[in-house]
């Protein structure tokens, strides 16, 4: 008896997970993978490759998937959401920048529009572009985010949604890697999680197998937010976002020295991009976020999330216990 | 019907909700009417006043209260250790600092050990120290704390728990201002919460009037880590360490500016300690948490304690609507 809620019901899910489109990970195999196991797959758009995303697309095959894209980079190649949207995605959603220019096309199309926000700021913006769903990402998130919590921001923007456009669904990401998670993110007024991480050790996903093994032996303590991998990968990203990674050589070469990185950009980028081709993870970047504890083996999609999901309903059925 | 979890049933309380034992803030008053409502109050020993928490104790009269140390505070005045035991108080908290040298006199007195911690290290320490009971505090905390998330920083201590002492109690703290964040709290495998912004802006804490109306007024995005308070307030706290406040004139002009900082510190202190005294919270520091955007009003606090379980406790009954 699965755990139904107003996102499992609007978008005709078995469960109410979502995979985070997370950029050059969420590949159309995972995200096939994650619908075909009942919860919704996006593909990660990135930064914009429009041979990647038509292969990607591809590789979903008939399963229906949603994309997702960084919103400032979408900016540079707004062809990319025609693309996208020449699928008939199951959802668009649009993370990390102003979502007003593109969401009349989405809406328009009759595709949900999904907004990741990090702050009630952000949240603001997006209701007021028309999403239909918001993402609260707190900073636990891997990858790319910013700095409020989880816990506070979602049940806030759950109330600003509910007292500017009620019929706004509200998803909780950031830090939930496991049913425990799920289930407290419905009770903190969610309506759904979205997540990332857990996925990212997926076997369907793109990462390559030397990322995933450092997942599952990585604590989150062992994870920080900083800016010193987008200098590497020489990606413009702007405030307030940073990225949660693994700490590494790398990171503790640079995070922190910041203009001396500026200063030798040219031999720390070489030195990062042979890393990355020898996939040696000491200094490559391995975007993953404070649920790494909670990660312990890499396994299907599927098996991730019926474990998931069968933990949370667990927990929803079990209150009796807490009840005197 | 209230909530019954191990902590409830450990301590004899009514509600799983401890008061943070807040430096200043969490008085004799504050702490004896959480106890008297059904949760556990606890004085906040802060900096190590003796004639401070000798009063505070008398404050509190005949209730059951616990009373929470500055770790590294108390390293320096160790004696306060002992003044507090003499009131037989229903809980010591250690926070801050390495509980080793602490534990041994408050477990061979028989009063229960919580310790405080911000990462699963410091989670090991208080464990392999004897803690009856860890409390897992997110970085959304108001006040001192560190930067992991609570969402994901509860299920990981508590596996951790588990696996080590399994007769630990664990309970979640940083973000939590209602009923949404103590459900959460429980699902993400807490047996309770422990709770500070909310009751800072209760009626009964020591708080200026100005501090409790501004943090009526704060949303989350608001606030932010700093060390600049504790350089104005001359306090010498270690690394991680940092305080989480309202951001104001003060943090604008120096936050980002430690180096100038420490040049005029002088100048600074001067100019703290002045808008401390005429209570101008556009200097002063209000140390909320995230948590602020949930809290909406000034009450006693056995009205928030009240509202508090109550909204947890329908959220536990509910879960049949989420069930198919």
């Amino acid at each position: 008896m699965p755990i139904r809620t107003r996102l499992t019901e609007r978008l005709g899910l078995r469960h109410p997970i979502l995979l985070a489109p997370m950029a050059l990970v969420s590949g159309g195999r995972l995200a096939a993978a994650v619908s075909a196991a009942g919860g919704l797959g996006m593909i990660g758009g990135g930064y914009g490759d429009a041979d990647w995303l038509e292969r990607e697309f591809a590789a979903a095959g008939n399963q229906r998937v949603g994309c997702g894209f960084i919103t400032w980079s979408l900016a540079k190649q707004p062809h990319l959401l025609d693309l996208a949207l020449a699928h008939r995605p199951a959802s668009v959603m649009l993370s990390f920048g102003d979502p007003a220019p593109f969401a009349p096309k989405i809406r328009q199309a009759g595709i949900p529009l999904i907004c990741q926000v990090q702050t009630l700021d952000h949240a603001r913006a997006a209701l007021a572009a028309g999403a239909d769903m918001l993402v609260a990402q707190g900073g636990e998130a891997g990858g790319h985010g910013a700095t409020r919590g989880t816990v506070a921001l979602v049940p806030a923007v759950a109330d600003l949604a509910r007292e500017t456009a009620p019929e706004t669904l509200v998803l909780a990401a950031g830090g939930i890697a496991d049913g425990r998670g799920l289930a407290a993110a419905l009770m903190l007024g969610a309506d759904g999680a979205l997540v990332g991480t857990r996925f990212y050790a997926a076997e369907e996903s793109l990462a390559v197998a030397e990322v995933k093994q450092r997942i599952v032996s990585l604590g989150g303590d062992e994870t920080l937010r900083t800016t010193v991998f987008d200098v590497a990968r020489q990606l413009d990203w702007p405030q307030p976002f940073t990225i949660r990674a693994a700490r590494n050589r790398f990171t503790e070469a640079w995070h922190g020295r910041e203009p001396a990185l500026a200063e030798n950009r040219e031999t720390a980028v070489a030195h990062y991009q042979d890393a990355v081709a020898a996939r040696d993870v000491s200094v490559a970047g391995v975007f993953a976020g404070e649920g790494a504890d909670m990660i312990r083996d890499i396994a299907p999609a599927e098996a991730l999330l019926e474990r998931m999901a069968a933990q949370a309903e667990a927990l929803l059925r079990g209150t009796a216990g807490w009840l005197a």
